[in-house]
């Protein structure tokens, strides 16, 4: 089945459509303004989509993102097998969507297959994002495999895993200064033909027009697991393109007739940041934040985008913040459960943990959305360790201390 | 639908069986030398297995593991989604089984649920394993959301990430000398009651009975969305259980009238060690080697078991070895095509190149068990990175180097 997508519409206003193609990915040209650049997204012809998409199908049917393809830009790239990832349930019944099982370890391979597909389509030179891990390696993931040159802007204060994923697939990597990764992505794209999948506009995040339709199968995957829509979904949120993605999924089950309403979602920044609770708290469509210290470095965003607020208006639902103490005690939780995430990718549970209902009426899922090797701390000096006597003593004092001695 | 498991039976003579319970995790005690440890394998009553196992079924059906429920050991410790990695295909068709998939990101994640659902069934206290990285971790994980302790022996030189990954989920961690880990390993298991997942035997490897069992599903997986046997696999072979797994679920395939015959398999070690290229060669059963210099330290292993001789024999197959030059040619093969591994598990691929017939009739498996982040040569200072000026030359002269200027 074939893409049903038909134009790209603003976010600010959805009566103003542009054709499906070329991807518009400095935002709205005509609904942007100084203050707030309007982002794009694609509509589809909603009553062609076949009645049991939704439905169980068998095993031989297309698996993750394929399976979804009449609600997705078209699939043009190859992929990674990305998507499919398990909903695993924690012991008092809270849901976690693991996002670390895709083909990078992270939820950003759903936005690059879209994102790098539309490159492809329409005949992009290369590829160029700016970010601070998990993006740029997807991004640069699916390049390679798309047979395009890739361009990453990153920080040169990676952690060192971080750091060797980052160069892992052939990307070209430039750690050059904060204020000028915008200008030379912007030069990227119009002297070399690459086209840009993460943000080239300033005063509120934009991105690609294509890449969050990705994330709504993150939705349609939950509501085709659990066999109904869940009561609330908590979800790590940096420039929002996650949260708006997952929302649009389920605002669409319901345009669809499959169910009566849309999950409360909940975003959940880092204290340090939060340009979404601010945006919420003063009604504006989009703000800016100064980020103070978080070692929640994949989501402390200093700007926000009109995409958080659409989907918290559309659900809802309500913008929280979370600790570096919060998301500590959330992914140590998550460990203690068999599940090894990056401080980041703990903010969903985390937001549950200290702001949640107890008394949420259906399922819970909280979205973690990368492994614990991109952490902060993974491979620093300080987790190294030498060796150790190798006595019996010595194993008891390491079980004692681990909890482990028979009571 | 519930185990049918039977019996646990000497890989050196069928006919001598012992009880399913306790799991005899020390080799077979009648049929095991001085010279040869024999490891022990799990029966089944096949002529009760479903018809229609192996046929599609709607996607409401298990998944993973749970789905081959009634050809492996009761699943009595609870799962993680483990199981059901995509097969990607490379541009020349050979297809990629990616195992980096898995909950900890590698293919032990389908031992550890298997063995420690047997510890769990079993009574035992507590988890131990000695591991290099990636069972360690996994033992670990499992052990964790089975509610059990876990002390792994590991090595005090492990690559920074994996240090932090070994340590992530709680486990006691210990890094005392190599020929006081199987002493304490014993120790651990008579006197706190714990469960060796790993090997206990000096002479040859036998390591736990029912772990490579969970290995058999990435047979079931292959066949199942292929629709056919391929014609040969490739794998990463250290002690063997990876291999001889995977061929005993292509052997039950073949007996329980799926398919004519057994894929041929080939195992394919490091050139720095080969204990199974030894043992072939000299006719043994299990081989000992000296271990030369080698970055594939997840299959470096200095004695073999009788299980890898079992499975190429079975299979028609070979033991093939590969220098690191050639593992680090397949890592980057696969790189360039999107898929990140560590060296060792590129074993496989490297193989198949080195070795293999350009000429298969049927499709060819390369099994690659593990994600980049483990990598030996991952998050070293020297992969580190500065900052760079923020100029067009810098990009030009980045892009240019990474083969990505417009032709």
């Amino acid at each position: 089945m074939t893409s049903l997508a038909t134009t790209q519409r603003s976010l600010a206003d959805h009566a103003v459509r542009h054709p499906l193609w070329p991807p518009l990915t400095a935002g709205c040209p005509v609904t942007s303004t100084d203050e707030v650049a309007y982002p794009l997204e694609v509509d589809y012809a909603y009553d062609r989509v076949p009645a049991d998409l939704f439905s169980a199908r068998d095993l031989t049917a297309p698996r993750g993102l394929e399976r979804w393809a009449p609600l997705l830009p078209p699939l043009a790239a190859p992929g990674l097998g990305e998507g499919g990832t398990p909903l695993v349930r924690l012991s008092d019944g809270v849901y976690v969507k693991d996002e670390s099982r895709n083909p990078t370890w992270s939820h950003k391979d759903r936005l690059n297959r879209v994102a790098v597909s539309a490159a492809v389509a329409s005949g992009a030179r290369g590829i160029v994002a700016s970010s601070s891990g998990n993006h740029g390696a997807s991004a640069a993931a699916y390049a390679a495999r798309a047979g395009l040159p890739c361009v990453l802007f990153v920080s040169p204060y990676a952690p060192p895993a971080v750091a060797s994923f980052l160069r892992a697939y052939g990307a070209a990597v430039l750690t050059v200064p904060l204020e000028a990764v915008r200008p030379l992505m912007r030069r990227t794209v119009t002297e070399l033909g690459y086209q840009a999948v993460s943000s080239m506009t300033e005063t509120a995040h934009t991105g690609h027009p294509f890449g969050p339709e990705g994330y709504k199968t993150i939705a349609y995957e939950i509501f085709a697991e659990l066999g109904r829509m869940p009561a609330a979904v908590y979800l790590p949120t940096g420039y929002g393109e996650l949260l708006f993605g997952v929302t649009k999924g389920f605002t669409e089950l319901v345009k669809l007739g499959h169910a009566g309403s849309v999950p409360r979602m909940y975003a959940c920044e880092p204290a340090a940041a939060g340009a979404l609770a601010e945006a919420m708290r003063t009604g504006r469509h989009a703000a800016q934040v100064p980020v103070g210290p978080t070692d929640a470095y994949a989501i402390d965003c200093a700007v926000g985008s009109y995409r958080g607020v659409v989907a918290l208006e559309a659900s809802d639902g309500a913008a929280l913040t979370v600790t570096d103490a919060q998301m500590a005690a959330a992914r140590d939780e998550l460990a203690s459960q068999g599940l090894w995430f990056e401080l980041s990718s703990a903010a969903g549970l985390a937001g549950l943990r200290a702001h949640g209902p107890a008394d949420a009426e259906g399922p819970v899922v909280c979205v973690a959305t990368s492994s614990g090797f991109k952490d902060i701390a993974t491979a620093s000096p300080d987790t190294a360790y030498g060796p150790m006597p190798g006595d019996w003593d010595t194993v008891l004092a390491a079980v004692e201390k681990a909890g482990g001695l028979p009571g």
